[in-house]
């Protein structure tokens, strides 16, 4: 069994509603959420951090994006706007090594914090 | 002539130092940095917002995380990390629309604000 929470997450080893899946992407609420909409976007497939997309030939950014404009407009953020982040890396603020995108809005996202 | 100011970066018309370039693609410094390496990653072709690419079948995230990454890897964060953020709309911070990722590296991010 994987040892890997995201990948127990998207093989359903470990029950959670998701809010968005389909072939390639699931989708669910962050645990600690940040803001009133707080949902993580994450692929099926195995890949630890953005860095290791490399130049991302197979699109695997856009097809997170593509679910995060769907989930935004069907949890209504849309009309005032969301925040999308990809934590790379310790340094980054990664905390799961399963790549994962943050879709974060219902309330005004702070300035990025100099 | 475009009233945009990242079409007229991308143009030319407007000069500006771009740390990456390609096609589709202009990379530059955010003039008012949050992070030691704070780049801006902006499609030329002009698209407000990141809700604006749908479903983004022509796959322009996958893009702008393609050169993200390569510069990344040429500013030296790559080993220890970097976050990559975009905007949506007034409620994500957004202040120029024209689509633009963030990339934001070379010190410990901070933790998502709640």
């Amino acid at each position: 069994m994987s040892e890997c929470l995201f990948c127990r997450i998207a093989s359903g080893s470990l029950p959670t509603e998701f809010v968005f899946e389909d072939e390639h992407v699931v989708a669910f609420r962050d645990i600690n959420p940040a803001a009133p909409v707080h949902i993580l976007v994450v692929p099926r497939a195995h890949i630890e951090t953005v860095a290791d997309l490399g130049s991302d030939e197979t699109g695997v950014m856009s097809r997170l994006t593509a679910a995060a404009n769907r989930i935004a407009r069907e949890a209504g953020v849309d009309a005032g706007g969301y925040r999308l982040i990809v934590n790379c890396g310790r340094e980054g603020g990664q905390t799961v090594f399963h790549l994962h995108m943050h879709l974060l809005g219902g309330r005004k996202m702070p300035e990025l914090a100099a």
